[in-house]
């Protein structure tokens, strides 16, 4: 039961980050093939290098066709609502990268803490899942990744990973744990963005 | 004997995506050490994101002492070439960059069916293969890389691992498949840089 | 013995390359979450990138917890200098690098030679583990990465690799080997920066 509630929250976070990327990449003046081509690094990346750090090669992207074919509608309907709405609004952008920094992040944990990885690192590793995607489009955008200057960017997905190891620890439902990481990332990133939060500096 | 045509196939794809990588530094005012580390990224690099992905690690490119052997060949080929010709022309360095993708790309497929990589996924992988060296290129010189915006390049790619697929799921004798895909992923290429052709876009 | 030697050459690495790119962080102006997110790249990166091509995965940054502590201690400390000292003088900067370079260069080929991987490739294997942390900090800083126009720079990393594999083969003590390797490294490339040291130039 909940292996295939991990499998779909893997895949509904490749299919928002694939969105994302999509968009950005029309956004940049990418055509077609760049938009399918940018989409999959950032609706994959994330999963791959968690997959790869982690030792499960080859990743989950590459042996279940449901990640290539959640991809491919992706970017499906990333052209179709470029093309009906005529612009790619900022906060949309914003918001599925939130939604799926949260999902990669919360599913990222899980798999480590599957795999008999520590607490601390557990959290490290579903951190960098949940940014690995966002940090590949951006470097492959030519620009400085976000995750580098958003202050409530790493942080959140750091918060849905503590979550995901904390709860595991209590022994809490492991199916509610899920939903409310992957809710936590995303409502502490969406806030600090809309209200401009920013961590204390010295 | 199948065997040993795929590792010259990589190996011939190593030294031209490093020929091309050496050019490609030298063309940007790099010295002969960033032209050799260069030379290494680009030829190498495609190869060993496939074998980290694939779970095949070391990297055969770290075993076998063939590959560095190659690739410091390739870095004095492209030293001689640019010392005596004086300039590097830039269809030289598309035609080396389309033959190391027709290479990898099916080399890649190839060692994914080996290692039982399911039909869709070992496309993938044929793909991430070829176009891999280039975007590792296009990452350390600072550029956004060409397989975000030449429409007729990830999919030369795919081409190639599509023939591959295929032809190895019919049975047809493997040695020729292995020079067909390579070829026609060459040709695809090269005949849309040359006549400009384009995907249709919407 | 060996091993807890090699382990504390791996954290001081990890150290000295955390506090260098948290202060080059500071330096490109990001606040203390894009601080501690380089410093975790950057004295990580080297070692990740190393334990992935040799197949130990998960990396030891990953599943040992002095990393993580290392690379925050070595964030507050990069972040308490440039506080208390106001700027950061490019020759720390400098020497920092050569640090972090001789250390993963040494401990790459001594952990390469460990998984029975040959001469030559544990050779650029050490090269690699040396330069991937400055790879990616340059990379996610949006620059040229220095190993490809540093001339004494991939050379260095190359130098104490190289010490580490002859050494061994001549059954020298090998505690003694990682010191003189890191040692032989900074030497070089402190040497190289101060006198402005080029490899000779066709």
């Amino acid at each position: 039961m909940i292996e295939r509630m991990i499998r779909a929250a893997d895949l509904a976070g490749t299919f928002v980050f694939a969105v994302q990327g999509g968009l950005a990449a029309i956004g940049a003046g990418f055509d077609p093939v760049g938009t399918l081509v940018l989409a999959f690094l950032v609706g994959l990346g994330g999963g791959v290098i968690r997959d790869v750090l982690i030792g499960a090669t080859p990743p989950a992207a590459m042996l279940d066709r449901a990640y290539p074919i959640v991809v491919i509608a992706a970017a499906g309907v990333a052209w179709s609502f470029a093309a009906y709405v005529g612009h790619v609004p900022a906060l949309l952008l914003t918001a599925l990268d939130a939604a799926g920094l949260g999902l990669f992040a919360t599913v990222g944990a899980e798999k480590a803490l599957d795999r008999a990885v520590p607490a601390l690192p557990a959290i490290f590793l579903g951190a960098i899942s949940g940014v690995g995607g966002g940090v590949v489009r951006d470097v492959m955008l030519n620009t400085v990744p976000r995750v580098l200057y958003a202050d409530i960017y790493a942080t959140a997905a750091m918060l849905a990973a503590v979550i995901v190891v904390l709860g595991r620890a209590a022994r809490l439902p492991r199916a509610a744990l899920v939903v409310a990481a992957a809710l936590a990332c995303f409502a502490l990133r969406m806030a600090a963005v809309i209200w401009g939060w920013q961590l204390p500096h010295g």
